[in-house]
Parts: structure tokens; C-alpha cells; sequence
């Protein structure tokens, strides 16, 4: 019995036992064989099983996660029925009396090794996928079994390294508890999933994978960011507790559902939630969400192998914007690709700096092509509800001029077209760039709103990778310089009669709430679960009070000093 | 003949024949020989001339550059002679009659794979150099020119995709009248290192590689960006006039060499220089620099294969305080390596964005065994001059306060030791992160100065690569959110009785100076040629008058605006 501790990525208490995701040993003996029709016989049933499992797969990925989400194992799919593959590993079977795992070994290996010597990132993606699917073929083959998540029938907490958009594609809530990795901060892809899909995880553990064996039992503390192995019946009664005491806060936050958001001086701050697909719109019904403060279209662009049809698109924006109803407001943010996130088919070239390269509004003014199907699609949908559109990663005022007149320009197209445009869509950015938050009050002359995207702001600000783990020290919400820049941004907005939104993971984080209703942030947009605590601290907090504050924190030297003062005023 | 244009990186005209600077062709005929006595022979031969070249190399670089920018040729020649590599190339030659192009190239290709799959950043630069000088060994074996700028013995420009730093530290000025590169800006290395030679460059041209022929005569323009391929006679005597023109401005700046530096209105400010190395100290001297702003440990530190110790260092500091005498400044940034400058012996892991990486004072906290060695040997120095400590990258307050603190540990221990410390260095930071530049008025209750990066905190506040062309129009010094976050340094500095400088490329900048001055900067740190053109122009512009635009300027929505605003007020 021993305890692990790493980051809470997503709140809640599971106890179950280990199921451990990692690939399986395939190693194997290279031999002839006396009957080739036999191997290809084999070679072709386990094609075959790989390819039901891969329809499954992609199934649970549908109902789980939506169509967006699916594409990928179609990618997959594809893979194990192309010819050009199969049947040059027939072809060994055949001409050297080679056993199948041999014969499809090397024919993969070639292929994976031509793809990645190309200067062609798609090229690689197609690598990986080979490498994907024939490992899951060899593992039929040699009788192993192959970790699928999709696959698991009994209650279990995951254990992984990290886990990929295809992995937390396949978890099925009703079987998979929780899970717990190497690697990832709060804000890492997993960490992020896990709270939409409501399944506590604890990330960043850095040695959880070699601290457990199969079948051990461990209790994932998603609330205190605690992992703990084997415990003790003394421990497992602590924690069937806290899991209890959670599921009844968890009953008492619903009761708040369709309550407004009050504070104790009986001021209203909006409560959003950000979203990645039409599918999430249940959650944020659910969970009480007075409208959608971000929607990350990135999700209609990827695990793809073209762009999304303006067709498609006003498919998606309708389908939300139809869900919200005509008041509550939906903040969508057009296409955020680059960086980290990368579209094999747009052939990006690689970048020595990715989170400080040619990304989101950037690409979007030079491909316009692109971005201009995107702005017809909104425009289209535009009538079915409350919508605003904000660009991401604005740095100049320049640039949110011309992507504004791009929108201007495509609605006068629509128009002359005889479509419908909503004549009352707000136009506002993202403020994620230290340069735009610092001349906020020139931007609050010409946008509609700002949303403040804390996640890559305070990297910037603090010139951090967040993803880079030996710098996360530096990822510091709470920094003075930050707060001052959030400040900033909220008064340049208040000066011009605008309103501003925060749509980063800080939203919704407890000892940043105060922080931000002092400062007189408008609205929150967060993970649809953590709407519901927030409304609940929100009854408690007086803003009158918490304004008083503001210029004490701003003039605070670090991090430590802010959060050991709200933590003070607030009883936390 | 036709034009190209650039970035002016270095400034003066060049008129001189192409040297292309490229690998040349290296392919052969793999066959079997009759002697293999004979190959052995040939084999041998080519070695020797090999070493031969790199001996003169490595003391041309040391002449032109100093002793660490020798050292990476040190480890080239280790190379040509390690029996380790030699012994299987005279094998196979024996054993397979092998040719010697064959011999030599199977067996480095096999050494060169080995090194680089495995995981480590030095087995991959061994990698690097072992390509390298085989290179050389098989150009001679093949009987064709590998181009050496160490070799070059007439007056050329040299065009190349890029200018690596070995490239750079064998340029011959006598010989090399220019450069112009495909690639880079104005703070890429080769840009840097143009200045420091004070030889006309022009980068980022894009396509000159495959614009001009071996012997085309062209035209380095490193005042405007331009380059003309094979001038009219017409071209080539207005630009001999240009030429002229730029050597009689130039001795009328080197009149001012030993003049005060004073405005219009008879306002002193200090223009001092960025170095690298003690032998820069002789281009401060000769340019009038007032001191250094920046001196930039790394190359103590670069090309090696182990840390230089504390006697090594202690000379370096102590060479660097002499020359510039009891009473000029020399301000001296403590280790800034990782990010882009990576040291093979310290093997850090690879980084997905090293920009905003373990790098700097980061890594100089994590790792106090190599800062402690560097602190020591400034403290010991102290005594020679008048020194001041600066610490980079720094993000918090936590951090200066506990480089501040080993700084003080360590100056206990010497004095406990018998050593003579100075009393009287200032301890400061680089303000290169925005999130410093936000609270800096915190920041200047616990510093004695500010020295404002701006390369750095350009690309951080506009979250854009500086090295990355797709970005590079958001490089924008003049943007106002720069101009802000400039101002707050420096009041803040002034609200607490402290100086503030800046030392990235914006303070040697022409429309940047008047700006700066108007703003209230006290300390200009350039590359040592801008020194006398910015006194020039000092003198002929008004603190009082441009002191007066300061509201104006910050209140402006684009660098452009500001741009256009100083050229009129200025003449420009």
C-alpha cells in the first residue's frame, strides 16, 4: 500500500482495479513454414477480428464523443483492407515460406520506414497508423491480448503513460472508473476529456505505470490529486466515504441547476461552458450552463483527410445554436490549428517552436480560402440563435481588422446570395497574447467582446511551455502579472461599454473565482461539470468585498502571496 | 543582372564575386580495386591534407574570434585522428578491396546512424561532426573543392543558405567583403556576427542561392536589404558612390569616438555595447563604446566538451573588467543556455517549444553546481572593474531572490576564504518576459537595475518566433503593447531610484532611439558599430521634445502608426 501523488485533472473519487494500457510484448521467432496457405489463412482471421474490434472501437467513439471523433479509426480501417499492404505480405508468406508475424513484420516495417523518411507530416501520420493497426494484427496472431479501452467489460481505473484523443475516444463511462497517468497537466488533452466526459483522473503522477501491477486495486482521488495503491480497509473506508460525500454534493449542486448566478450581494455573473462538438451540448444542459462560452471548432477539422464542407459546418454551428435556443448566447471560435494541433491533410511545415508559430487567425488570414468557408457557415447559422464569433490568437489590431472584414465581406456575399444573416452577431477576439491584453484599451474601441484565454495567455506572459514539465512551476495563474493583465483587460472592456469573458481553465478554478469577480469579470466559460460548483461559491461571495481587494492583489509580488490571501479572505 | 531584396542586417556596401558556400557534389563509383596498399595510401593522404585544413581553420577562428570559438575544431581533429573511425575504413579496404570513397563513406554512414539513433543530443552532434569531416576527407579523396571561407585568398561575398557559427568563425575580413544568406533576420546569429565583424550582410533574401552563379558579381546593400546580381555599369557607380558615401559617414562618426554622449537639449545618455568574448573589447574601444551593457557568457560555454571551470572563467571576466578600466560599466548576464543554444555535454532532453523551455535561470536554479562555479568566478573578478551581475529569463520575483541569495552564499564563502570581493556590484535582471515588464514596479523595490532583452520580450508579448518566417511580421518592435510594457520598466525603475537599459537589437535602432529617449531610457547596449550612429543622431534630437509624445505614443493602436508618427517628427 503506497501513495502517488500528481495533478487533480478532473474531480471525484474511483476505486477499482487496475487495467493497465500499454502495448503488450510482440516479439516473436522468425521460422519457415511447411504450409504458406496456412499462414495466410491465419494472417487473414486475424485481419478480420482486428477489423471487427476496429468497427467497435469506432461505434463507442460515436456514441461516446460524436462523428468528429469517429473519423479516425475509418483512417484505420482503411489501413487493414488497402491492398497495397496486404498483399505484399501475402506475397512473403507465399515466396519464403514465412510465418505471418515475419511476413507482415517486415512488409509493415517497410512501409513505416518509407512513410516517416518523407519531409511530409501527413506521410508520417500514415505511419503511425500503419504502426497502429499492424500491431493490433500481430497481436492476434501471436495470441496476446491487445489493450482496448473500448474492449474493457468490468469495472476498472486505467493506467497509462498518457493517453491519446484515439484512447480517451474508446473509454465507456459505464465501465471505466477513472484513470490515472505519467505525464499531462490540467490542461493537457486527457486531463481536458476527462472532465467532459465526468470520470475523475488524477495526471502528471510521472511513476504510476511501473508503481502497479494488473489487478491491483487503487483509489483515484481526482479532488486532492492523490493515487492510492492497495490501500488499506482503514483507507477504503476513508474514501468510500469522500466518493459519498462527493455524490451528495454532487445531488446538492444540481439542485442549483436552474437557479441564476447570484453572489451573496446579489450581483449576476454569467456561467458558460465550453464545448468541442454538438454532442457536448447535453452536458452543459445538464449541468446548467446559462450558454456556450467557447466553442472549439477544431474538432470538425480533424482526424480527417479534407476540410469540412461549409455544408458540414452549418450543420454543427445549427445543431448547437438550435440546442441553446434563440437567447442563450454560443461563442464560437473560429478554426485554432497550428501549434499543437496539427491537420495532416494542410501539409503544415514543421516548426522549431510550435506554440510560437504559424497558428489559428494567422493561418486563417493567409489561407482564406479556408477560413472564408467557416465565416459563411456561421453567417448561415447565425439565424438560429444567439451567436458571437471570436478570433483566436489576435496579437494586432490589424489583424482583427482584416479577419472582421473577411466576415463583413462574406456576409454581404450570403446576402447578395438572398440567404439570411442574423444583422446582430457580436464580433469580439480571444485575448491570448500578452501584446493584446496589454493594449486592450485600443482593442475595446473596435470588438464587440473579449474572452480571456488564460491557458495560453499565461504561458506567454510567462514564457512557459505548459505542456513542458519542467517548467510547469512557472505556470502561475495567479501571478500578479497576470491578474494585472486580466484586470486590464476587464476595465479597457467596462470603458467602452463591452463585456468580458475568460474561457481558460482558470474560469473555474475556486481561488481564482474571487479573484476574477473582484477584478469584475462578466462572464466564466468552463468545463460544463465545473458550472455547478462554481454557482455554489458564487452564492457565498460578496463582490462588493472582493472589489475592495483589487489593488492589494494587483500590487502583490507572487503567486504564493495571492493565493495565501484569498484563500484567507474566503475560508478555503 | 536583376535584384533581390532582404533584411539589411549589417551595414556598408560590398561589391565583390560570388563564393558559393555549399556542399558540392560527393557521389562515386563504388569498385573494387587492385591495390589496396595503394587506397590505404590515398586514403591516408586525404586525412592528412584534412587535419592540415582544420589546423588553419581553427587558427583563423581563434585569431578573428578568440579561443572558444576555436574549440569546436579541436573536437573535428579528435575526430580525423581517432583510430576508433580510421581502423575500420583501412579494414574494409583490405579485406573487401574496397575503394577508399567507399570504404570511408560506408563506415562514417555507419558510425553517423549509430549516433543518431540513439537518444542524446551529444552522440547526435558527434554525429554532426564526424558528417562533417568526412565530408572534407572525401572531397579530397574525390579531388573536388569543399569550399572553406578559412581558405578564401580573394575578395568575395559569400552567398549560402545559412551561416552556421563554425561558417561564421572562419570568416577572413580581408577577404570577405560581404554575405548574403537565404535564410534569418536581423537577431539570427550570422545577423549578429555581420555586426561584430562589421561586414555588410543582407539575410533572409529567400532565393539568392539560386539566383546568382559562381563569379556573378554582385552587390551587397546591408543598408537597404538589397542585392544586385551583376550590375549595369550605371548600377555599379551609383553604388560605388553609396559606398564612398557610407566610408566618409563613417569617419565622421569616428570623429565622435571620444565625444560625451548629449542630446539637443544637452541630456546625457550611455551608449554601451553587447560583447561575446574578451577580444570584443578592442570593437568597444574603437567604436567610443561607454562600457558594455551586455556581456554574453555562453561562448565560455559553447563548442566544448566539458564546463569551463572557475580559473577559465574568472580569466575571461577579469580580461573583459581590465580593458574597460576602474570605472566603465560592465554588465554581465550569468548563463543563458537551453532554448535555442543547447550545450551537448549537459544532454538536456529535447523540447516540444524550447523557447519557452528549461532554459537560462532556470535551469541555472535547477542545476546551482554550474551557477555557483559561474557566480564564484564573477565575484573574484569584481575586484578588477566596475562589475554588474545580471541574471536572465527571469519570470518571478522567487527567482531573482534565490539566484540573489546563492549570489550571496557564495560571496560569504569566498570572503570566508580570504578572497577579495567588490563591495559595490549591482545585481539586476534581463527583462525579456512580459510577465517581469508587468510588475516590474514590484520588481524594482528588490533589483539595483533593469536591462530590457527586447528580442526576447518581443517574441514573448506577440507570442511569435523571432527565427520562424512565417511569424516574422509580428516581430514588431515599435507595437505599442511593446512601447507600454517598455514605459512601465522604466518608470518603475525611476520610481525607485534605479537605472534602466536596454540591450536587445531595438536600442541601436534608428526610428527606436527617439522613441526610447522620449520614454526615459538611461542605457543604450548595442552591437559596438551602431554605437557611433546612434551619438550621431543623439545629438540632434530633444529628450524634452520627445518626452513630450510619450502619452501620444502609447495611446496608438499599431506600429505602424508609430512608425510613421517618429519619421515625420524626426526627419527620417
Amino acid at each position: 500500500m503506497s501513495n502517488i501523488s500528481g495533478i487533480a485533472a478532473s474531480s471525484g473519487i474511483a476505486i477499482a482495479k487496475v487495467y493497465k494500457l500499454a502495448v503488450p510484448d510482440l516479439s516473436f521467432e522468425k521460422k519457415k513454414v511447411d504450409s504458406p496457405e496456412a499462414e495466410v489463412k491465419r494472417l487473414k482471421e486475424a485481419l478480420e477480428v482486428s477489423k471487427q474490434e476496429l468497427e467497435i472501437i469506432k461505434e463507442n467513439a460515436r456514441k461516446n464523443l460524436g462523428d468528429e471523433h469517429a473519423e479516425i479509426f475509418s483512417a484505420h480501417l482503411l489501413v487493414l483492407s488497402d491492398p497495397e499492404l496486404i498483399k505484399p505480405i501475402e506475397d512473403k508468406i507465399k515466396s519464403d515460406n514465412a510465418n505471418a508475424e515475419a511476413a507482415l513484420k517486415e512488409t509493415a516495417d517497410m512501409f513505416i520506414d518509407m512513410f516517416k523518411a518523407m519531409d511530409n507530416e501527413y506521410m508520417r501520420e500514415r505511419a503511425a497508423d500503419i504502426q497502429d493497426v499492424t500491431q493490433r494484427v500481430m497481436a492476434h496472431l501471436l495470441n496476446v491480448t491487445f489493450p482496448d479501452p473500448a474492449l474493457i467489460d468490468e469495472e476498472v481505473v486505467i493506467v497509462a503513460e498518457d493517453l491519446t484523443p484515439s484512447d480517451t475516444a474508446q473509454l465507456n463511462k459505464q465501465f471505466v472508473k477513472g484513470f490515472t497517468t505519467n505525464i499531462g497537466g490540467r490542461t493537457s488533452h486527457s486531463a481536458i476529456m476527462a472532465r467532459s466526459l465526468e470520470i475523475p483522473a488524477v495526471v502528471g503522477t510521472k511513476t504510476i505505470t511501473t508503481s502497479v501491477n494488473k489487478d491491483d486495486l487503487i483509489i483515484v482521488d481526482g479532488i486532492d490529486g492523490e493515487v492510492i495503491i492497495n490501500p488499506t480497509e482503514e483507507e477504503l473506508s476513508t474514501y468510500k466515504k469522500k466518493q459519498d460525500d462527493f455524490e451528495k454534493q454532487k445531488q446538492v449542486w444540481a439542485k442549483l441547476k436552474d437557479e441564476p448566478t447570484v453572489t451573496a450581494d446579489n450581483e449576476h455573473v454569467e456561467l458558460v461552458a465550453n464545448i468541442g462538438t454538438p454532442e457536448d451540448v447535453v452536458g452543459v444542459k445538464n449541468n446548467g450552463g446559462e450558454g456556450v462560452g467557447l466553442y472549439r471548432t477544431e474538432f470538425l477539422y480533424m482526424g480527417k483527410t479534407e476540410l469540412p464542407t461549409e455544408e458540414e459546418q452549418f450543420e454543427a454551428y445549427k445543431s448547437v445554436l438550435d440546442q441553446m435556443g434563440k437567447d442563450q448566447p454560443v461563442v464560437v471560435r473560429t478554426l485554432d490549428i497550428g501549434g499543437d494541433k496539427e491537420l495532416s491533410y494542410l501539409k503544415l511545415p514543421e516548426e522549431m517552436n510550435p506554440f510560437l508559430g504559424f497558428r489559428a487567425i494567422r493561418l486563417c488570414l493567409e489561407r482564406d480560402d479556408i477560413f472564408r468557408v467557416q465565416l459563411r457557415a456561421l453567417l448561415r447559422a447565425s439565424v438560429y440563435g444567439n451567436l458571437k464569433i471570436m478570433f483566436p490568437m489576435i496579437a494586432t489590431l490589424d489583424e482583427f481588422r482584416q479577419a472582421k472584414a473577411l466576415l463583413l465581406e462574406e456576409k454581404e456575399n450570403l446576402k447578395s446570395e438572398g440567404k439570411d444573416v442574423s444583422e446582430t452577431i457580436e464580433v469580439g477576439i480571444m485575448v491570448e497574447i500578452p501584446s493584446t491584453a496589454v493594449i486592450a484599451r485600443q482593442f475595446a474601441k473596435e470588438v464587440d467582446f473579449f474572452s480571456i484565454g488564460t491557458n495560453d495567455l499565461i504561458q506567454y506572459t510567462m514564457a512557459a511551455d505548459r505542456m513542458n514539465e519542467r517548467v510547469s512551476y512557472l505556470y502561475q495563474p495567479y501571478h500578479p502579472a497576470i491578474l494585472n493583465l486580466v484586470s486590464n483587460v476587464i476595465d479597457a472592456a467596462h470603458a467602452e461599454g463591452k463585456w468580458a469573458g475568460m474561457c481558460g481553465e482558470m474560469a473555474g478554478d475556486s481561488i481564482a473565482i474571487p479573484i476574477l469577480l473582484g477584478l469584475g469579470l462578466d462572464e466564466f466559460s468552463m468545463s460544463a461539470t465545473s458550472i455547478l460548483p462554481a454557482r455554489t461559491q458564487l452564492r457565498d461571495l460578496s463582490k462588493k468585498e472582493l472589489s475592495s481587494y483589487k489593488e492589494q492583489l494587483l500590487a502583490m509580488s507572487t503567486a504564493e502571496e495571492v493565493e495565501a490571501f484569498i484563500k484567507e479572505k474566503t475560508n478555503q
